[in-house]
């Protein structure tokens, strides 16, 4: 990955149609507020508490993830397209 | 339950028409903020407070709950519908 | 009580006009902000502070409450009307 | 005084325009934001500070205050007008 | 004076004009934010910190202020102009 | 300098055209967000943490600044323009 | 470098089309918020946390970073564009 992202963000590979039926979640179109689905390639240091403690991310590099579909920034590296978000756009982890 | 949420948030299985009127509980329609049942099936492993302390969550896994009904994102998962949504949305327990 | 508030929510048994009359107090229908009146019969464990600390309801089962108008979620059991509100709602205990 | 308002709230009695007029102090009409006068009759226990300590209210009972026209919820026991209103929106104390 | 604010609150008498072009500040009505003059007659307490430490006011009693022309609230005592406002809509204190 | 600003904020002379364009600085008319060039003749004392401590500001008297042209306050006094502003509106010292 | 940025800012030398090419990162104009790509030329001292602590920044001068096109204030210095920003605007840091 070129990208490392900043502070509590993660770079997110974007789960082409495909991949993501293999998984057996759909994520209905008319769903209130349109979930999406990705495996995480990138993760930030994590955030600086108010105290000076810095915390570490949840989500780890290779898990497949949920996260709200206005959420982030689109970026597209050799064809592929990215997303980068804040972790606390990340709904759940998909557990395989 | 294939998902894992994060942070403060949690998995719930929306209750049928069927099921809540078993309960006893009946959400009106005409309520101003309309309420929804449903049961816990997966809960993240807590809200991280400014002091670093990592603060649990109080709903477990099986407990019947009430939420506000427009929180949460929809999730399908082979046919039944989910919500995840943060435990700040539940409103109570439902003792059975 | 079926319902286990949860943070720092009440549960509140919402007044009739007769019992309302009984205590003396009257609630003006021309009041800029509209307040109600009613009974505690549920508590949540406590607000939670940002240095983990829980800090207990100041609001006891039993009590009698004026809260404002519009603030809660309704909910019925076996037809009688409640409302789910955050304790910050609620603007008095009245003496009886 | 029948009701103990609850945190940082106080009872207020609103003055009447005699007992204004005798103070001295003309609250005009035409100003910005407009300013009422009373009694305070009742004070809650306090604000609860994120560390936990309980800051008791700087208004005690029997003292005057001006007060921001457009705040609190009213309240009418036997035949008086009553406002419930937060600490922070009294504006001064009127020395007698 | 008669009157003792709350908290971070002062309360200031207005300049007239004739007092304003004394000074030599010109306070231009074109101005983006139009700011005034006066004197700080009564200053309250102080602000409390979230630690619980009662933070004293920067301004002093006599000392000539300019403030944002929208803030406070105005009060007229024995015919003279007085504004409450809070010591964060002062800017700065004018040296004599 | 007349004026002694309060807490954070900042009194700055506005720079003329010629002072501006010998600094080497354009600063664009169509920016998205106009910057403004001009010298700091008086700091406040700073700002207070929620901790209690005092933090000096960052800008001394002398130094030239940019700032959001939005930002802050005209003064005239003896016919130079001033601006008072909040620290946080100064972007970057510019090294002469 | 003239610009010293204050607190958590860093100046950004806005990178030229070619330059982007050749890095092989596409920021697609159709994107839901448009980023850009730059150089870090120089950063402020820190974020001051709330317990006083200065926070360094996690970027450093002459790295490439990827931010919000609507994010930050521009300046332009003998014919070279730059961007003053918040270091939260910045999303990444390229690898080279």
């Amino acid at each position: 990955m070129q990208l490392k992202p900043l502070g509590d963000r993660v770079v997110i590979k974007v789960l082409s149609q495909e991949e993501k039926t293999k998984g057996g979640i759909v994520l209905p179109d008319t769903a209130k507020e349109k979930p999406q689905e990705g495996e995480v390639v990138a993760v930030g240091s994590g955030r600086v508490l108010e105290n000076g403690q810095k915390l570490p991310l949840e989500v780890k590099v290779g898990e497949r993830v949920i996260f709200s579909k206005y959420a982030g920034t689109e970026v597209k590296i050799e064809g592929e397209e990215y997303l980068i978000l804040s972790e606390r756009d990340i709904l759940a982890v998909v557990n395989k």
